[in-house]
């Protein structure tokens, strides 16, 4: 095995280049056979193999720096740094994260995550190069996908400024986590189509050449300027060029020794250049060519036809929401849908294919997508904007400039709230809760169960003002079917009645809570169980009452503490000066790693077991 | 007075158009008189007076949208539409605002303040309108500032599919808040000075034309092609038009009739219409053409010579970070700053040409100003990233995911925080403890002096880790000089020890706590006064003591209530079993409009005779 020969950055170059194929197909056999097992970013790591072997071929780590903007197509990369033997821990608790981390290899320059940052990232190391004399070469490999988020241009209009070097890599694959779209996507697509097209340059432009001094001195000037014209014309590029940016490309992402050539002439460019590079999403695993939208990120799978190991047996929030929101359009017509980049992710698929008209991709772009919504409400429409938790977070400013000020009626429906899981530290939904809480006119709402977020989800599209519907990854919970009071505006819902303890659960909580409840009746404790529905606004009289009756109150929340629904609750309480003692239970004030969702909550002491421990120590 | 015959929307269009000069004089003369002795957006709106007439002349008001990207230029478009008679109001207590406001006219389509919104709200007008079946014409009005920002970018890539009629008009005045930047900036300044070049067009196509067919028919094909590139390359607009858009222009933007003729154009074409509009900032006052930076955002000024009119006396905390960012690039050369469009505002100027080197201006781009810090930090510098806080919501995400989880050290220097007063809802910087508490690894600190700022800018770039400073507009507070205990981390500082009351204040409200006291001491009641310092992490350690021997606590913050540093002492009082009363004063649920800051925190009684009511209230 080549691959074995291969223990740290810079092995690779003791790998003739006759054998480079080879090697890249190692590489995939090994991709493909361990994700099989762990799941993980199947699709756009295969795309990169070639392109990852040429950088390190290229480039002399860790001394130079790669940033690879997403970061979940950085397997190959990880191989090549010594990374191999952890791969049976990929995206498992304590294991191998599926994201580049600056803290597991120094050939990890930045940590990424989200879309549309290594341009910016990698402009900061280029400028600290230059300001601390050194001379590394810094490349930011991005992809088209993430090319449609606007922190990308507003790095490259940065970039554009530089006189020394710095090497984007345009990592074209023609999709983004499901078709890319756009007016960008079309430029590129006319690029990738482009051969034909430059097959007239060289006839056309020797015929320029003979046929234009003929007419004298007067055009002499002209001829330059038109061999520029020429130039940007015929060959591709023209868009980054015009911005102030050299292009090189388009090249071949599966052709190493191409790549590495363009690779070396990148190198002498004297300010910021485009390597365009066109590769192919799930390259040589062919289930993910055919499906890269499903392979973007995949489940454990069977390697010989990709279909899942354990395919789902049940219904997950996202299903839900699917549901619901054909309902919702069935019965108005003013209802719309938007979502940034993640029909599949967001289960707006269904609901495309039977209202194409009233529904919205518009790209890696969650900035545009929440703005778009609010002229979408300030026209008359009711929109609905889907985007998981930790991506929303990109729209900040918007929710609340945008929509709030002017208490537009926008849902958002916010997916993978709360622990995520495998992903980890960047895609963690923990956050909103706060974030949305702190905004004027905003509502906030979580369900405790799948008829819950149906609920929620007609009462939203009806409240006519700023609302959002929080769920979780995974299954919907599918207990308590038999408590389904009416979604009332502020109130929330009483579950089971008891004494001593009254127990405020949010979203995926309420299920905790159910556990803690049976945990605690065996001790003879018969807790009060609230599912709290609204984060905000807080039900200040369920909170009342049940201190008037309770010695102890608790709050679940898979939030962190800071700004959320239990801070919320405890200044509630000081404010009335009810001195019941509080349990706060939240997600802790640090970033949590990658693992299963039930191995974190057991870490941070959220599971039922933690809680009811902690109830117990107070009460008794 | 033409001016006086303008009672309503589309009665300038009975002006006669041998008239609309004069029209113009008049309006420039109303803005200029009024805005002397109101303060306000004067080059903003002295630049777009033929703009808006032209669009007020061409469209069907209030069917027709207008967006005014920013909205600060919308002066002339508040007097066209019947509120001429309320510009003594403009930017004070219940007058007019300074911004479109749907609640102030139906003529204002859609209300902005922060940058580069328009584009993405006005597709959502499109939409609407298209959905609905109506037929009115939008405009989204979007200056080349605004144009740096990477959302107009994210809008006009989805913009470039539509297939029905939208108008961007982009008002080139070549500036943004200060001079422009980046390689878009340096392209729209190749086509507005690209007379000469354009002169070349007929003479070369010409003789192109004559040359080329004689070389037979293997070259016909070119041609064709070819004719589109020269398009391309002689008229301008090419980076727009391969992002899929048409675009028009250039046309001089103190020609009416131009204008109506290119708009009248626009409204024709199928699909998203780029007008290239080129106005100069100021225009017609020459103090603010001279000083387009100045007047910007200008006080109240003398009419003769554009003096302000009250020259300021004392220094505000722009001017002390000003100085104290001198001092640290001074003494260690790591030192870097950063601001998004704000060389002045931030007071970063003098650093500027001080250390040119080491000073980034990025445009209006805080997503990028952020990550970019956070690759310099990577790359071994100490950013400084000087934004004012409304604006840093831009890059709520950028802090999060990739300042923080990284645990870099950049300090973030947010200046206007707290009521900003005459700019209102949308420049409130109140939100900026929350946001930024619920961040892991992150530090919140505020100056309650000019003494402290310069104190506490030192602490942050020491620190080594993530570390916001938050300061408002005005004046340093001199007061206090006295207290000036060494900062340290998590501590806070006791001002006067005293009893029965405990008052915690942060920032901009330790001035207000020490009016408080002395009310209070009239009363006989003398309170101890702390100093917080560390919005984040609190001070645990001095609210313990501080309950052990008061009865009240009181927080007072510049801030909302939701995830503030009251909030935090309340949720720590309440685990910690703290059973005194807290008095928690802080920014309410709700937009603050625009009025003096003296005036809006009387009305939301936060002002010390409120507080002092407030107190006195809880312990009698």
């Amino acid at each position: 095995m080549l691959l074995d020969t291969i223990l740290r950055e810079n092995d690779i170059k003791q790998i003739p280049s006759d054998r480079y194929d080879a090697l890249a197909e190692e590489i995939r056999e090994f991709l493909i056979s361990k994700i099989s097992m762990t799941g993980g970013h199947l699709g756009p790591n295969l795309g990169v193999v070639e392109l990852t072997m040429a950088l390190h071929l290229s480039l002399d780590l860790p001394k130079d720096k790669i940033i690879w903007d997403v970061g979940h197509q950085a397997y190959t990369h990880k191989l090549l740094t010594g990374r191999k033997d952890n791969f049976d821990t990929l995206r498992k608790y304590k294991g191998l994260s599926g994201f580049p981390k600056r803290k597991e290899s120094a050939c990890d320059a930045f940590d990424t995550g989200h879309s549309s940052t290594s341009i910016s990232a990698g402009l900061g190391l280029v400028k600290a190069r230059d300001l601390q004399g050194s001379d590394e070469t810094v490349v930011a490999v991005i992809g088209d996908g993430s090319l449609t988020g606007g922190m990308a241009y507003e790095a490259l209009n940065n970039a554009a400024r530089l006189d020394t070097n710095y090497i984007i890599v345009l990592n074209d694959n023609n999709m983004s986590i499901s078709e890319n779209v756009g007016g960008m996507n079309k430029y590129l697509n006319k690029i990738r189509t482009g051969d034909k097209y430059l097959g007239l340059k060289s006839r056309v432009s020797n015929a320029l050449m003979k046929a234009l001094p003929q007419k004298g001195a007067t055009v002499v000037d002209g001829i330059r300027h038109f061999k520029n014209g020429i130039k940007h014309f015929v060959i591709p590029g023209t868009w980054f060029e015009e911005l102030g940016l050299t292009y090189l490309g388009p090249v071949d992402g599966h052709d190493i020794p191409a790549m590495m050539r363009v690779l070396e002439e990148a190198k002498r460019v004297k300010g910021a250049v485009v390597v365009h590079v066109l590769t192919k999403k799930g390259n040589g695993f062919s289930p993910a060519e055919k499906h890269p939208s499903r392979f973007h990120g995949a489940e454990p799978f069977n390697t010989e036809n990709g279909l899942p190991t354990s395919p789902r047996k049940s219904a997950n929030y996202t299903d839900i929401f699917s549901t619901v929101m054909i309902k919702l359009a069935a019965r108005d017509e003013k209802v719309v849908a938007i979502t940034a980049a993640m029909p599949e992710g967001t289960g707006l698929k269904r609901y495309r294919n039977i209202y194409p008209e009233r529904f919205f991709d518009v790209g890696i772009a969650e900035q545009h997508a929440v703005t778009f919504a609010a002229g979408l409400a300030a026209g008359g429409l009711k929109p609905v904007v889907a985007i998981y938790s930790s991506f929303l977070q990109r729209a900040y400013d918007q929710i609340l400039h945008d929509v709030c000020i002017q208490n537009l009626p926008v849902v958002f429906a916010i997916d993978r709230a709360g622990l995520v899981g495998s992903d980890g530290e960047t895609h963690q939904g923990v956050f909103d809760y706060s974030y949305l809480s702190a905004m004027p006119n905003m509502h906030v709402i979580a369900p405790k169960n799948k008829w819950e977020l149906s609920d929620m989800m007609k009462f939203a599209v009806a409240l006519g003002r700023p609302v959002a519907v929080r769920y979780p990854r995974g299954n919907a919970y599918t207990g308590l079917q038999e408590h389904r009071a009416p979604i009332e505006l502020g109130k929330s819902e009483l579950l089971f009645e008891g004494s001593e303890v009254a127990i405020f659960a949010v979203g995926s909580m309420v299920k905790t809570a159910e556990e803690v409840r049976k945990a605690l009746l065996e001790q003879g404790i018969s807790p009060t169980i609230i599912n709290g529905r609204f984060i905000k606004p807080i039900d200040e009289a369920a909170v009342l009452e049940a201190c008037r009756t309770h010695k102890l109150i608790v709050t679940l929340e898979e939030n962190v503490a800071a700004g959320g629904y239990g801070e919320a609750i405890a200044a509630f309480m000081k404010r009335e000066k009810l001195d019941n003692d509080l349990y706060l239970v939240a997600i802790p004030d640090r970033f949590i790693e990658h693992g299963s969702i039930d191995q974190l909550k057991q870490e941070i002491e959220m599971d039922a077991p933690a809680i009811v421990k902690g109830i117990l120590e107070r009460i008794r």
